[in-house]
């Protein structure tokens, strides 16, 4: 079990935030993750844990700071975890834009030179940042997972790709069908190469269109119709298309006027928090 | 009346965060804010309105996206509007260290050069600001105001020497008594001079000591006792006894466990919202 190193601690809402580094197997190399830990848990009582995934330029601190998740998690007795959005570091591939590279992980396992070296967020996510929190916090193995933009696509794709892991997933602004979409196609061409077939496994539409009951998972998705990437990047109405078509349990909403900014999630996480909440202390 | 140039414009709990920038006389220069409008002030309902007033380094964006109070703001239809915490530009004079010049402008107007040209922040937000906003947004005369840290100084001390302009006043973590703390007299010696008897207005601890009752406003203050800078820098004890000896409504809540952060903030800005709202809807 590797050894947590804290880096900050805040109490906040009568529990506490707190940041922690530690070497990751998975991302062979350091790594950061922030974590809420609700009263309850403070006080010994093990919670269930809500993994956020955040998007394109985000790190462990965006969620914790702007979403004003802590009052309501607090409330509810849910730890948040929240990982950085990719491997990070000097020793770590980059590239010169916000979309590809550090900060932009995508949660998949790079197959291609020379991400592969590093770039395996969905076997950290999924699998070490689980048995680590697991492991050295005082919660429960009850978990949710939400995200946003990016990391709405995580959440959608992760939840999908490995049934039971997860009670429930949400998600706000996320890239629906990442393989028709300019974000999603840089990504998926650099990290997985050239071949169109291998993109459909990390594609939450092409996931969920061919979901079966097994993998079904309660899902609640929010979107923004002032969102300036609806159009372009997000692709709602291919996840509609899909959940329909294979009778997956998705709740889609739309909010006329709300963009694609951190005042969205805010406004709507409290909602998310109480879904997450339904299935998790149940 | 000077023209508002809108920078950005986020829909927030059903009311709208937006950004400004225009040219103010105080400053003698550009100068940004952030405004958010609860619902009814977007029916053209008027509102009444907090003022805002930011800590060291921070700009009109850390409350806004880290305090989590849009969504009480909503709920009681206060409007709030925060302001940079300095002059800025390349022509605005500047220092090489964090607590002093530009976002640290500390709330006063500086006598001193090379301060004086356009550190009028006293000036800019008791009245430009004011009339700005009354004549400019869907707003009511009635004020309060409120800030973290400097902007805590900030606060009291424009609410002591302003009797009359708020009807409430609250301060996180704020420097009590900078007359005799490290932030304080750095910053007054360079902006106000040597003379530590032009220091003593811009004092919180000392206004309060020598408030008569029609200086009276009811302030709200709220310290975190692991906050790093108690001790040194913010001296909430001499307020206290301040206090004590004018009669002046203050109360002084002391939280075990908190610190110097916008968490702090976050946890019990629900607290001074509602606090402010009984004024303001009285």
């Amino acid at each position: 079990m590797p050894t947590l190193k804290e880096l900050s601690a805040n109490r906040s809402f009568g529990g506490w935030h707190k940041q922690y580094e530690f070497h990751s197997q998975a991302l062979n190399g350091k790594t950061r993750f922030a974590i809420f830990l609700p009263p309850e848990a403070d006080a010994g009582k093990p919670v269930p844990v809500l993994y956020w995934l955040s998007g394109l330029t985000c790190t462990d601190e965006n969620f914790m700071q702007k979403a004003g998740a802590h009052r309501i998690a607090a409330e509810l007795g849910i730890a948040i975890v929240a990982p950085d959005t990719s491997p990070r570091g000097e020793q770590v591939a980059n590239a010169d834009q916000y979309d590809l590279g550090q900060g932009a992980g995508f949660y998949l396992d790079a197959t291609e030179a020379p991400w592969a070296e590093h770039y395996r967020m969905e076997t950290f996510v999924t699998e070490e940042l689980i048995s680590m929190v697991e492991a050295q916090f005082p919660v429960t193995d009850q978990r949710a997972i939400a995200g946003h933009s990016m990391g709405g696509h995580g959440a959608l794709v992760l939840s999908l790709r490995h049934p039971g892991r997860y009670c429930s997933v949400s998600a706000f602004s996320p890239i629906c069908n990442p393989a028709a979409a300019p974000w999603g196609i840089g990504a998926f061409t650099a990290y997985l190469g050239e071949d169109r077939s291998r993109w459909n496994p990390h594609d939450a539409s092409e996931l969920m269109k061919a979901a079966t009951s097994d993998q079904y998972c309660p899902t609640l998705v929010s979107l923004g119709l002032s969102d300036a990437f609806l159009s372009e990047q997000l692709h709602p109405e291919k996840l509609a298309q899909a959940a329909e078509k294979s009778g997956y349990p998705l709740t889609l909403e739309q909010h006329p006027g709300y963009d694609h900014s951190y005042y969205f999630v805010a406004t709507f996480i409290e909602q998310h928090l109480r879904f997450h909440g339904e299935m998790l202390n149940s």
